[in-house]
């Protein structure tokens, strides 16, 4: 880990600090129609496939763009013109989702928590209950907006049992969260090379049951992000149809790699566990109140509130973090004034240590005593 | 050119061999909202923009993906829903436009010729008169199917005459062929990083004339392809939408600085022009017959007939030529049985005269006579 030591770490929700041999893969060129490219993308999509535990009920289908881009071709392509969404909303990504189905004039219906509580798995069976309408149901598995866990397995259970269909948003928790297809079911799985997985941004991938995909050819509304046309051309010659991002790709397969070698999704998933505690632990020593009790915290990212002292300003502390070497994220929340700062990437102890060393080394030099939030009320909930 | 020796020599239409230092600009990891990022995107944005002469009157947008992501992204935002389409097909990238078209739902004609005929003005003329209900048209500045030049110049002229929009594929000739927004008039040009750019795989830009885009938010039919949006979100915090491929966009900015080093356009047209030259001088020498005359040829691939020596069987010479470290494509006409050899990427007269020598062992060893065509009729056309 210290051949990066020259860039800055990035606690944050990605892109993220990466290894020096997943970048160090970048160093090559290849023709996207050649042999050697084909296999390199054959074996990335079938560890993802792997990994999710989906080798015999499901498809690795990447594609182009960012996470967003893969979200949009999962609804566009699995959601039929005539089908309805329900959303399970307590953040801007479930929000997103929203935005994506009035681009595409999908009809759909919320049910939306506060950005600080869960997806709520009886609102969701009240909801599919009422309206037989509904078709398909989507949720994020870890709302980065809060950094809030959702309790995916429960609402995929109570999906299953109405018989809809589910797309989950596993973009910043799978590789470090476990999401099994044979024991969640879902229809697609939508997530991206540079989370978790720790590769470089510049493509995402769904992984989409084998039997939504074969029906859902003439649903998506896009030529690019048609993830069924995307699949068939291929299964037809093992390319991609469009120009794919090489050398993201061939960093992708080197980060898979990795994964694999630190144990796979429970040995990643240990790794951020322990960023997260130390993180958390450090911070509170501090006096900082971080958003969420440790129930619903996922080990990807963290919200803190903003300290009330009127010597802490955001900018300021973002600055002198940076020239310290480390990155953080301000705050996505539409209810608290809030920072971020992320446990995934290419960081351990000794990265989360130099971390706090230097907040710690921050806030004296800005002259700030106390970092808790204005309401304490928030942080004792 | 020497460090990349290990890799095959990519003579294909994308994605190229580009230079090493290039690819070392991939060594490095930023946040994407970042400051240093941050200003990475602003220095590529503004070049792009120098380089189609365009800073008075349009505006950079990157957009991750392919570059059909980025023409899909330019018709969906710039055609309104009630807008009507002409595009000039003469190969698979035209044919394509229509295609998203079919996707989009938006009305759209067609003025084709064959493939190995460029674009028709006049044709245009007539449909433009004819048909009022028409507010935009495309284009394929180089048609990659055959290698073809289209007459930008032209059709650019007669559209404007008509007070129609007009959009540009400038996917495979932007930064080596000259086009300048002050002299050819139009209201899109898609290009991607991964051409005569020099650049990685993985993103793509339009410059889009500001008042078009301005008047274009509520077209895009697509959220992630909202060139619209992806703009004012760019203005209002210099950041992108949704996470950017920050990777293929520091690799990006280098090549641009490599690009300007060369002498912009004109240096880079030069050494392309010359390597086409010595491409198709070889060819020729040992029998082979281009699809197009030269005067239509553009500098950036050449597709050549299929030899009708029955010893040649195109999968072998592709292998062999593989072996020798050289990739080219094959054929993607309708009309005719071809191969394809790319003039672009990091590749010089050393490089083509390496692969001419790669061709002449592989023919030579295969016990292949005559290079030349089936039909010589449609040779000496």
């Amino acid at each position: 880990m210290s051949a990066e030591r020259q860039d800055p770490l990035l606690l944050t929700p990605g892109p993220l600090t990466t290894s020096a041999t997943t970048k160090k893969a970048m160093l090559h060129d290849w023709g996207s129609r050649d042999h050697e490219f084909i296999e390199i993308n054959r074996r990335v999509r079938e560890r993802l496939l792997a990994l999710a535990g989906a080798q015999d009920t499901h498809v690795c289908v990447p594609l182009q763009g960012s996470g967003t881009f893969v979200v949009e071709a999962a609804i566009g392509t699995l959601v039929p013109r005539d089908g309805k969404l329900l959303i399970l909303v307590n953040g801007a990504y479930g929000r997103r989702m929203a935005r994506i189905c009035d681009y595409y004039q999908r009809a759909y219906s919320v049910v939306e928590t506060p950005e600080d509580v869960p997806n709520d798995p009886d609102g969701l069976e009240g909801a599919l209950a009422d309206d037989p309408l509904i078709t398909h149901v989507a949720a994020v598995h870890c709302e980065t907006t809060s950094g809030i866990l959702n309790p995916i397995e429960r609402i995929a259970a109570v999906t299953a049992r109405h018989k809809r269909a589910l797309i989950i948003d596993a973009m910043s928790a799978f590789g470090a969260i476990d999401l099994d297809a044979r024991k969640v079911p879902f229809d697609a799985m939508a997530a991206s090379s540079n989370k978790c997985l720790e590769g470089v941004p510049g493509m995402g991938f769904a992984i989409v049951r084998r039997a939504a995909l074969e029906r859902a050819q003439g649903n998506a509304p896009s030529l690019s992000l048609d993830l069924q046309d995307q699949w068939s051309g291929m299964e037809a010659n093992a390319q991609w149809r469009f120009t794919p991002p090489t050398h993201v790709i061939a960093a992708f397969h080197q980060a898979l790699e990795e994964h694999a070698q630190e144990g796979g999704v429970a040995g990643r998933g240990a790794r951020y566990r322990r960023n997260c505690e130390i993180l958390l632990k450090g911070m509170r020593e501090m006096g900082f109140v971080s958003l969420l009790p440790d129930a619903l915290q996922a080990p990807i990212i963290v919200t803190f509130h903003m300290p009330a002292d009127p010597k802490f300003d955001f900018k300021q502390f973002y600055d002198k973090l940076n020239q310290r070497g480390f990155v953080i994220y301000p705050g996505k929340l539409t209810v608290a004034d809030s920072f971020r700062i992320g446990c995934i990437g290419r960081l351990g102890e000794t990265e989360m240590r130099a971390a706090l060393d230097a907040i710690r080394k921050t806030i004296k030099e800005m002259g700030i005593i106390h970092c808790g939030p204005k309401q304490l009320a928030a942080a004792t909930r």
